[in-house]
């Protein structure tokens, strides 16, 4: 639990530097439950959370807090409390702010909260904190990366023997193999995975009725596993059985990738890797349609962001994707993806 | 394509009845990707679309463009152009709008939006109207639901033979499986499955170190499936292998959801059949911890939300689940739910 109470003590140090908190008197609600577990250590409880400088609370409903207050019971800088179905009504009541945060809820979320206890902010302090991950969450994500790989493997060896059989199939495969493999999900809409012609839209669901087999030259596998609640990242397009031409892209692509990992550093501005990939694209012959990366971890997407429009740096202990990918219309795509992590000062492949 | 347009006349039907819109010169900015596929009946682009009282536009990154428009040739009532890395910046220029809406889109996007276009509104319109399904939406819901029930099967199956396997993995059987069904995913965490005293957890993850078999007298499985982008929605808890007061709770459960199902009518309040569900409960001396219901359909949940502070009534062709359960902490817990619509005014299960 000392992790946990270091990220709460991290999170603290950012909310009183905040140069509009002119007192101690800010309060954070906690609501999003990723937030939540990365806060409080505990996974399973569907909870509101209170930080504010002198207390952390967390709200269960009475049959969670039944099963779950033991998980808290030695920890004296976490207090759980049951909650009631009025409970942001009585919110301000109980607790006296100047200042009231919440983390990034939806928009119609923020417009109700705005009705029931008046004015309240948007804040990304924990999503800014959780770019920058512990040696825990980094050996859960390589885990991750690890199962992941195996996924891969299902597909090359798919391509390799020219099997019969459709994506959606062969997707189904995959999933169930990284699960057997310790695996405790993947992407919302399963894993994506694309074949011929089909590889050029970037966001091509597993087809039912398009076959893999001898006649498809080309697969586009992006997949990810999850392990202990982290993600993984990872994207490999196989094209040994395609002309020379694809085949040279590919080469590029990949190369443009490990080259990119290679050039990052702690200090780097995200924005110059992103422009140096866009711009050998360009010299290829293609437009860069997506980003270059984002942060890995809770969720697959998450900060830090890598593109171009980015005003951060790359700092020590940053998860995150590496994906340069070129697409033409109706005739193919490839991309290649690795999650990396910066360590002693340089990115790595974890 | 007659019902695309057929929910883009309804939707502007909408925004012509909203008071405070007192000309012709609103705009919808759609960047909810299930809302953009609702109304425009194509999936795997990832677009932005405009609506206003003349026009329709799908804006798609080149690379899309290329591999869509041919979906939108013969439409006359959807244009489909490319759009810029700068298109929020030039969207205001291009359209002369007295008021723009975009839908439901996180905290930071609305913050962010505002910045670049000025005073812009969140809009629930498009989620309402998806509450109400046509029968095309009926019919994937209702497959997605004979998956979910085969899945459901296999939970029963292992139950019933006592096979010795962990939560996690009876998990990944019953996910390959639906899958194998042509279900094209399930719930993001997976499905939800626990056993023995683990029951009581209403968020229970599959267990890697719980294992079902002889010891295990007590399995909750919640699943789901989809199917042509349509999800289902279904619970059962096995407990013929408990003592005779765990099978009387499961018989009052299983009773109350069936007896909620067929109270229901096409013009009744939905707090009134939620706080039925309630009395009931409480009567059987437990607190009712969650919803009753919610709506199902390209999202897992969304409108109508099934609860007491509900101020919305049943309508024809309105598809949700009904899900009572009781949870006792540290001991057992008990749910069943189905995917209901109402047709001809009364509701039935899918």
């Amino acid at each position: 639990m000392r992790k946990v109470k270091d990220r709460i003590r991290k999170i603290r140090e950012k909310f009183s530097k905040i140069s509009e908190i002119s007192d101690d008197k800010w309060g954070l609600l906690i609501l999003n439950q990723k937030n939540l577990f990365y806060v409080s250590g505990v996974e399973g409880f569907w909870a509101k959370g209170l930080l504010t400088p002198e207390k952390f609370v967390l709200f269960l409903n009475e049959n969670d807090y039944e099963i779950y207050r033991k998980n808290f019971e030695n920890i004296d800088f976490i207090s759980v409390r049951t909650y009631e179905k009025n409970f942001l009504k009585g919110f301000k009541k109980d607790f006296k702010f100047s200042k009231i945060f919440v983390d990034n809820v939806d928009g119609n979320t923020l417009i109700n909260l705005k009705k029931e206890i008046g004015n309240i902010e948007i804040s990304d302090v924990i999503e800014k904190a959780r770019a920058i991950k512990d040696n825990d969450e980094i050996e859960n994500i390589k885990k991750a990366c690890d199962i992941a790989r195996k996924g891969i493997e299902i597909a090359e060896k798919f391509y390799n023997e020219g099997t019969i059989i459709t994506e959606h199939d062969l997707a189904a495969e995959i999933e169930y193999f990284m699960k057997k493999c310790g695996s405790e999900g993947t992407f919302e809409d399963g894993i994506l995975l694309a074949s011929g012609k089909r590889t050029a839209n970037i966001h091509a669901k597993p087809s039912k009725t398009t076959f893999l087999g001898k006649h498809q030259n080309i697969i586009l596998v992006d997949l990810g596993a999850k392990f202990n609640n982290y993600f993984s990242d990872l994207t490999r397009t196989f094209t040994e059985k395609s002309d020379n031409e694809i085949k040279k892209y590919t080469e590029f692509i990949r190369n443009l990738e490990l080259t990119c990992i290679d050039k990052i550093y702690a200090g780097m501005k995200i924005s110059e890797i992103s422009n140096f990939a866009e711009k050998e694209i360009n010299k290829l012959g293609f437009k860069f349609f997506h980003s270059l990366g984002h942060g890995v971890g809770l969720d697959v997407h998450e900060r830090p962001f890598i593109n171009s429009n980015s005003d951060k740096e790359f700092e020590e202990n940053m998860v995150f994707t590496i994906e340069p990918g070129i697409y033409k219309a109706n005739k193919f795509g490839i991309r290649f993806e690795d999650t990396c992590v910066i360590k002693n000062g340089k990115a790595r492949i974890l």
